[in-house]
């Protein structure tokens, strides 16, 4: 039984990587899909596809509808979403694809560190499980094969 | 034909008395319903009622789980939400309720200011409607009786 | 029991005064909703609530999402949806109003002239009821309540 | 990950082979499924398999109810959504193809010309995403695989 | 609370006279809805609302489609559905409603002879209670309300 | 894309190897499922798995529990339900399982006699294609891979 | 805006009153609806309304169809379900029911003694809230309407 | 067709194992799934992964929602669910995972010894089939293929 995974959160560093990386090395089936992590590429692939908008607020819708699309399939595909929360960053689309996720009766995964403990407090209570790094993420998903 | 709001957002300030005070000038049929407003009260609420826990990351998921049942009781007897953001705090409350809305097919309305059109570009493009007061919001609800 | 009704379909006369006086005439306890259907109205209201917009596509786009936010609190309440087609105009959001309303398990009754049924011919099979003039409409709705 | 791709609009020339052609020479890992694209033979499908009809209306309605479920077959397996709109002819298969897949929340692309803005503003903010040439849907599709 | 409830059955004696005498004699908080009563009513209603149809099918059809919006609408309306079933006619409308309703997951009460444990054991399975008599399905009503 | 059949309806001749046979020969990629076809192992199920029951009633509730699992486990895994209706017998469970899938939104097709019309109208009127034989259900099958 | 609470547990006791007069007490909007709590009722039902049954077996099957529909009419009216756990009996009504609301997306509230942490763990992590006595579970649903 | 089928039940014995060699034996196309079997394992995850806990409800909550996380994930991929009840233990996780399957409208199985027949009338009441005996929870699973 392969499973597919969401991996929700910011786009700043290769978390996402390191992921997959450790999921290999312990032999999951597992197959990770992500929103876009290129920033430049998600910010401007409004206009990139659909041409020049005419001023900041259009550019910006332009742009968040195809990374929309890109995330309804990809969740909809997937069996699991799992949520990293950093320190850095309004990370509202993070907030949003979780909640996204527990609305659909995906099981839920939140990464948060300590310090986010209480912004975050009433996501994390809804969410299926709250870790707080990779580590314990993957040791979950690597749970649901023992 | 009477509908019932949920004003999700910030508690630092009274912009829910506003927008009540607003639809009744306007004599617009309108119940309104929110999350507990009393920041203190809403923080504490857990070890108020469940008594004192070991700790901040209990405490918190105590009283996150009352304020959830809050949330979700009120939010399914909704017609329509409310998400206001404003430019302090996190906010993932606000985007969560939003988010939730959304994918539970809840008309929902975003308001936010002009400073947070790039970081909420693509919850914004997920809502309904996005406004950027809450006087624009109140036009919104009214027109729905015209 | 008193019902509620979607009148969906073109807002270029008073078709939906003839069904209320109508429905009075024969004493069901109907109550009626609708879209916008003051025409400039409907095209402005994007710019009367959110102001001015860079373009055709952009005042479109913004109207749109307030007309479509009044449609789906509106049809959400709606126990019977009835979308009248008409000889002129495109009348797409006919088209859309119906197989949102079929798609959502609302019954759906479509008024059509003669003349329509061949491109209406998959719309109309997917319907609950269609007929061709309003008095029929009325005619199933008051068998409703015999 | 394949993904498969439901072709709505107009069956008048041949936009889906080139939608088809171009996706091959990207690379994507897509299936295309479409309705009928032969006119004739999705105009009398219906007295082809059940016989002669009584007249126009009656001839419609039996071939509708076998395009209509063709086409909720193959929409059911799909998991995307593109509706093209042309200048030509109602279309009103069109608009409900793309607001079924809407309401069933599946992630769904308009491509439209700019003369249809005005009459498809509403659908077109429903849409997941809108785009005004059939290269600018293949560059979504293409984006969900970067 | 008053609970709504659909008598889903045959309409060739008074059953359901009966159940609401019963019903008020007991004074149970009961609204009770159905189909069509009369026979030739629900047989014409088709070519009674739409003029003549080209033979047999095309009136059923006609009538079918005027019948099951009433159906539709009723059936959704209600919490409760019993579904009666005799020892004459095919009877495959009850067997439709009782089936659509438990799909539904509308609690359900089918009240059927003993000649007919055999042919019904099935659907009488899937329902929630089966009975015998209506003073039985009174009684199961009743039992809500102690 | 390989599609999966249930085939409901009697179980007293041989009418599912003619439908598996004539897709075979057609090149149909289908796979046909089906309710058990040996009418006494049907019968006779409950008291084979769980042993004597004090009656018929009870020995045809526990042959049913049965019955109705294998079709809940089948009917969910397939994409369209063909269910045929014959002249002899009560046939609830065809309508039973006709109506089932309907209410899933499974695409159905009823085969029925033309004796059957008016008994069928309402059933027939809910379904999405009605044909009177094999052969056209068959063709309708076909009319997918087109 | 009144709300409806299903309180599902134990029967051996009166503590559906003590819940009721507490919140009339507080002056909460609330309605409360259970199962049967007269025990030898419950365990009667079935043959009081159907007759004498061949054995221990039939007997419980025949009451539990008549409690079962009691209570899936009263839970699909409810907002919020209660569920109290005691330390006697079995309790896999409340178990059920519990797990029922949950799946349904209905808000709900386990109470548990403090010796029941172990058993109840997984029930509980899935709950809205737990909490140990009815005042706290009144207090949860007093904090709704502050 | 292969299907997947969720072991719900208690962990104190290899009833698991048998159910596999038995369903190989049988040559049937299953794949089993289960929670996690080790007991001290399901008990420890919690703190195993997620650090030491203050105290005997914090450390089970911990464990419970990892163990909710695993069956949430494997009961989402599964076809059909069999929960069996055996003597000792509260085993309010089986009653649990039954009545959520149940709700999910996923086919479900009980196995329970006839002790058992008093406390868990309603849940066998709602389930599909009830057995006494692993084996013949095989032969219902194996008539599925016949």
């Amino acid at each position: 039984m392969e499973l597919t995974v969401y991996l929700a959160g910011q786009i700043h560093d290769d978390w996402r990587e390191k992921v997959t990386q450790k999921a290999n090395e312990k032999g999951l089936p597992l197959q990770f899909v992500a929103p876009q992590t290129n920033h430049d590429r998600s910010d401007d692939i409004g206009e990139a596809i659909l041409g020049e908008q005419p001023g900041k607020l259009y550019r910006d819708d332009a742009a968040s509808s195809i990374n929309n699309l890109r995330t309804q399939v990809l969740m909809q595909k997937s069996d699991i979403v799992i949520a990293l929360f950093g320190e850095k960053y309004k990370q509202w689309n993070t907030a949003m694809d979780a909640s996204t996720a527990i609305t659909m009766n995906k099981p839920t995964i939140i990464v948060r560190p300590e310090e986010l403990i209480h912004p975050l407090k009433e996501l994390s209570n809804k969410a299926t499980v709250t870790v707080e790094t990779i580590d314990q993420a993957l040791d979950v998903l690597s749970y649901i094969f023992e």
